[in-house]
């Protein structure tokens, strides 16, 4: 049986009178959504005094094929085949098959039939449930009326359709219910899942019409009958939900539901496994440094410091020492994926307070270019295997978040930085005339566009920073004392990682850190860590968050962090 | 050529004159080494001054093919071809390769030759500087004065040696220098890496004899001359520099060069690797929660305290609710592996305030059992792994370190808990009768042992703890209230994981909280968090450290801890 008003698929490229047709249909589907989510949450939260004599209804009915099951607490072990909306497809068909999923919607049609969309994940099909043989009238009544967002045991045969279900992940098939339980009854929830779902374009539509109706009636020119009918348009024009950013992390565990956002992560956890993957296979080995460390690492402006029994610490800026004691130590290459804490009041899309730092750090043999090829090599293995891997999930964020492919090519572009600087200058614009040696953040997000033009790529690397604006750790340039061996790499024109090779003798360090205003005491250790032989060695740290970001073109790093940390946000 | 007096391998069963003789010859290898390195140490100190003195000598002298290298800015790109040290076995022979590597040792033998031992990570190889062809007397006298630990090049031709050098790993081949440059070189070291790498069984005997002549000189009956022989005896006992474990923390980056420390670090790394490669194989994903939290997650008493802009916020005990969170929101496997923070005052072999934390959780169908079942899988999976693939860490561990090859069997011995405590009542014995329905640590360790003589493993599982000494999110068991669908797992009879089925319903976490005296608007976020639909789950978290210095039987954690913090360590 096949659902006869499929919902259509929103996208972000569809003409205007297709687009409002759409909205309205979808507008019509929401309030029918919530007043019957309504309906099912006051039922289910009245439900609780009256459960007896309502399951004494039930049985008068027969519900062995339906119903409300007990709180698993593993009585016991059941051995049964289950399969995974994900698994479903025309294979499927004419077999029975157990799953257990979300009931993410359910539309009641008369009396006799209901039709729910069951997801799992970023997966989702459609269910059928009829009245016929085992399936009683209060069997549809009930499914029908099971909150939202419910976790349900359904047994069912799979059948094609005729038609694909747009509205589903598996067009294909439909699932007929033959039997169907809740495991884990929702309540009502603060916010719908369909609002966190919807596809930013059509919020952005939504916006814009809003702003353009907005300015019209500004006009002090208007009569009282054109002021009537804007003010109708913009209320009509407010059709979907639009939850707020800060809205959605205070619901995190709803808002992470949603398939683009099941797919996030879902890549975020492929980046650290392409990470590692590349550097094991290159012979790095892993570390894991000490977060809680004696003195500041990086600068003691924006670093946490804690209370340490009867003394106090700080958190790690980062593992850039403990990555060199290690090369110090033998291990010749080494990576370390963990938590980096930064106390900088940074209110931006890309800062967080915490975030995943995926560092690495390897000697080489005659020039940093080794370690600079290692991570355009790591980098660019990592879109690739995301590109390939993961098209799936790629497809999902699509579906909500539209972004353009990421480009790239192997080996990436490469510049000095005063070769990226001219090509800002060319522009002609005093904007972008590169000032004090370092680009800002305006120049960078310009630079990756005219890259993007000329060379057709959204990943690149600035090699040859200029000394002043890197660390006090970071090798001169051998030919050009105002050099660095200090490189960046971009994704869109944005810094995904610094890098440099570092100075690896201790009477150089001793001496840039004291032309840095640095007290010698306090990194005496680190100093002297360098006198007992040192291989040259260079190494980067790359923001886990910010390539997700990025690579799928989110605009707010928020959405790249499970939890994320900002100086106004700590929870959840 | 072949070294005429290969230092003997130490090892733990030898016979005692062997083991005497042995020591003596040691100590004599120790004191010319000694000696050796304070010379070239202070060589190498006033060397600064008459560098260009000696720079001009070396020229006379013509050292095209040995010196000391600038130091690496990376000035230029040369094509070379490089050869490991661990790549060094007989298929080398008859080939010149270029090794860069630790000068382990050095022994001028006369003017003419030079012993050296070259170290790269857990591999070492014997190479002859020889005065003949390109190499000059002076040649071979620099390279006799090498501080040890400098990092060198070496140009060499690889021979078969007659006799198997028994001082290195590479034990078959031998090298013949024909270049020789320092690449790094090191200053006076504060502890010598032969007293770091000695073994320990050498050591434990030492001290043991010590301890044994400190008795005898406690009798009041000996006369003058017992006296001065038992004194004598005591002076010549103390061969080796026996390094305490505090001295060799504050000494870290040499500490870690030892070839056992290497092999402990990279079996860390591979309990990571096979930890994730096991969980993404079985549909896993991996998540990063925050490490910076506002409410303490576990207990009020361990929780490090931090400034956070404005306010104060904890640093996390363990990802509990973080995992959970992703269980709500669909993620139906998860695993992390990153930092937990306890702020307990505990000084024990086994305790630090920061340890790695490899935790996971996941929905399950039926019971929890399938959980408990993915842990036994994971565990052994990743016992067989090392076993595997790190044979040669494993040698090198032992060499300093003999331990019994760990024991398991897949599945695992599991028991309940009141059958583990009836086999330990079965002894008789009054400490070992479980009180307060937990064991005790040495309980714990007794259970090890008896598991051990009736099993043969080294890896069992209890169940069934009893739910007074579990957390309240854990769920009781359906059959008998007093138990708790509750597990831990047991290395060596040391706990190395604990885990439960979680609560997974409101209603009954809510009722839990309030009996355990919990304030409930503290974690009401978390209560909600179940309202919305959520799978019966469980999970457990793994000490990392643990599993390391339990399968190698270390005894301290601290040894497989990068830079391990415990209440009176925060450095390095």
């Amino acid at each position: 049986m096949s659902e006869t008003t499929p919902v259509p698929v929103e996208s972000g490229d569809k003409s205007a009178t297709a687009l409002k047709k759409e909205q309205k249909k979808l507008e019509k589907e929401r309030k029918i959504a919530e007043a019957k989510a309504k309906k099912a949450a006051e039922k289910s939260v009245s439900g609780e005094q009256n459960k007896n004599e309502k399951k004494q209804e039930q049985v008068e009915e027969n519900n062995s094929n339906w119903g409300e099951l007990p709180m698993n607490q593993s009585k016991e072990k059941i051995k049964r085949e289950w399969t995974d909306v994900s698994q479903l497809n025309e294979s499927s068909v004419g077999k029975s098959v157990l799953i257990r999923a979300r009931l993410s919607t359910s539309r009641l049609q008369g009396a006799n039939l209901c039709f729910v969309q069951l997801r799992d994940g970023l997966y989702t099909v459609q269910a059928v449930v009829a009245k016929g043989g085992a399936n009683s009238k209060s069997m549809v009544q009930f499914v029908g009326q099971v909150p939202k967002e419910s976790i349900v045991d359904v047994q069912a045969n799979v059948v094609a359709t005729s038609v694909p279900i747009e509205s589903c992940t598996q067009k294909t098939v439909e699932l007929q219910v033959t039997s169907f339980f809740v495991v884990s009854k929702s309540t009502l929830l603060p916010l719908q899942i369909e609002d966190l779902s919807r596809s930013q374009p059509l919020l952005d539509k939504q916006e814009e019409d809003l702003k353009q109706l907005e300015q019209l009636l500004r006009n002090t020119n208007l009569n009282e009958q054109e002021k009537t009918d804007l003010e109708k348009k913009k209320s009509e024009c407010i059709k979907f939900v639009n939850v707020s950013q800060e809205k959605r992390l205070d619901n995190r565990a709803l808002d992470l539901r949603v398939p683009a956002h099941q797919s996030i992560f879902r890549l975020q956890s492929g980046v650290c496994t392409l990470f590692r993957e590349q550097l094991l296979t290159e012979g790095f080995i892993e570390i894991h440094s000490p977060k809680i460390i004696s003195a500041a690492s990086e600068s003691g402006a924006s670093v946490f410091k804690l209370n340490y029994f009867n003394t106090h610490a700080y958190l790690a800026q980062s593992p850039q020492l403990y990555k060199q004691m290690a090369i110090c130590a033998d291990f010749n290459k080494v990576f370390e994926i963990g938590p980096v804490f930064r106390a900088e009041n940074s209110n931006t899309h890309r800062h967080l307070t915490e975030f995943v730092g995926l560092d690495l750090e390897m000697t080489f043999k005659d020039h940093y270019h080794e370690v600079l090829d290692t991570l355009d090599r790591l980098m660019t293995t990592i879109f690739h295997g995301l590109e390939t891997r993961f098209s799936k999930e790629l497809e999902s964020v699509n579906n909500q978040y539209p972004f353009e492919p990421f480009k790239f090519t192997y080996p990436s572009p490469r510049f000095t930085f005063d070769e990226a600087a001219a090509m800002l200058a060319e522009l002609n614009d005093p904007d972008y005339i590169v000032k004090d040696n370092d680009f800002n953040t305006r120049q960078e997000k310009r630079l990756g566009k005219i890259i993007k033009e000329k060379f057709g790529v959204d990943f690149f690397i600035v090699d040859k920073f200029h000394v002043e604006v890197r660390p006090f750790y970071t090798m001169p340039d051998p030919n050009n004392p105002q050099w660095a061996n200090a490189y960046d790499l971009f994704m869109r024109g944005e810094e995904i990682c610094s890098g440099a090779q570092r100075v690896h003798d201790a009477e150089l360090l001793e001496k840039n850190a004291k032309a840095h205003g640095i007290v010698i005491e306090d990194i005496q250790g680190y100093i002297d860590s360098f006198k007992y032989g040192c291989s040259q060695h260079a190494g980067g740290g790359v923001g886990l968050e910010r390539v997700v970001m990025l690579y799928l073109g989110l605009g707010n790093i928020r959405k790249a962090s499970f939890c994320p940390r900002d100086p106004t946000r700590l929870t959840p």
